[in-house]
């Protein structure tokens, strides 16, 4: 989902088209969080109400929340509860439909999916630092066939956010510890092991047809 | 995404939802169909063409393919292929996104996912074999937290068509062996192992909110 960017080609030679336009304003951001819990901190520090007529759709569990911050439209976006089990919908299939029904119906200039995930300590990860995810890959798609195998694993580049990553280190997360300089690849699998919660922050660019001649 | 049925409970102990009304009559049909190839002899059998204008989106890799055949509105929607690699965008998200633009934009009265598979020749499959699946579960998203463990193997049934069964098994697939009576369960996995190609039809019921009081 997220347009790559660099060079034109990955790590993994996979040929990457252009980096969108980055100079554009940002108006309206979606934020895409998997479980509530993890939503409802943001919610309540930026004082976003829930929607009750959604423009995501009727009849879907999905849970928007939305308010203005410094002229600046804020949404975040849950996948809501599973209807059998009562449990939020975790997993790359909700997050993936809730973004793209979020792109349809916000038209956001720019996406962050944000919450906790697992890092190796032996990797220098630990227990409540944040990462600014650079690059993402599946973990758990794996199709051993030429091509495939690459599009299995899904390498994306994030959008690159230096002032984000400015602001963030001088003042909002002055007290976690920011993993800068090298690439940060974040995993997306659906196969839980033992890891260590952290959090995390992947930021996109959403090449939006509407505004791509601007 | 298909609505479950049977007695109110799975064999998980997953409580389910109602049946949807299944009286009512289908005028519309959408296949769901991974790679161009397994869809293209469904598109020349039933003389469809291919949307140049196509209402799932602008600016989107998905292929839609459409037609009239003896008053039932055919339409066939594949992903299309990934950008960067140009090949066909296999898994579940590619799917599980053309399956709800599908149903926004074509608001159908049954979807049928159909493709070529993998099965067990020790579990009674043969290289052509075609199974029309009665339950699925995610193979490869294994949370083992309580809830979570169950809500990771998203078991589902499909929806009941004795009338397809019937008629299938009679004309169309005369040649090749149906697997009737006991349930066929089919395993969405995107971790590709060493299996013998079969064929499955994967049929669901949309719950249409516009529909549902009928």
């Amino acid at each position: 989902m997220a347009p790559p960017h660099g060079d034109g080609s990955s790590d993994m030679g996979i040929p990457l088209p252009a980096q969108s336009d980055s100079t554009r304003p940002i108006s309206t951001v979606v934020f895409v969080i998997a479980m509530q819990a993890e939503a409802l901190p943001l919610v309540n520090k930026f004082g976003l109400s829930e929607a009750t007529d959604s423009p995501l759709g009727k009849g879907l569990p999905w849970v928007l929340y939305h308010g203005v911050h410094n002229d600046l439209r804020i949404n975040v976006v849950c996948p809501g509860r599973d209807a059998a089990l009562g449990i939020d919908s975790v997993g790359t299939v909700p997050a993936s439909l809730i973004t793209f029904a979020s792109i349809q119906a916000l038209q956001p200039d720019i996406i962050v999916n944000a919450g906790t995930c697992g890092g190796f300590k032996v990797k220098g990860a630990n227990i409540g630092d944040v990462f600014l995810v650079s690059d993402v890959v599946f973990h758990d798609r794996r199709i051993p066939i030429p091509m495939f195998d690459l599009y299995g694993v899904g390498l994306r580049q994030a959008f690159s956010t230096p002032n984000l990553l400015k602001e963030l280190s001088m003042k909002v997360f002055s007290r976690l510890k920011m993993q800068l300089g090298s690439v940060n690849y974040f995993s997306f699998s659906q196969i839980m092991g033992c890891f260590r919660l952290a959090g995390y922050l992947l930021v996109t660019r959403w090449i939006c047809p509407r505004k791509m001649n601007h």
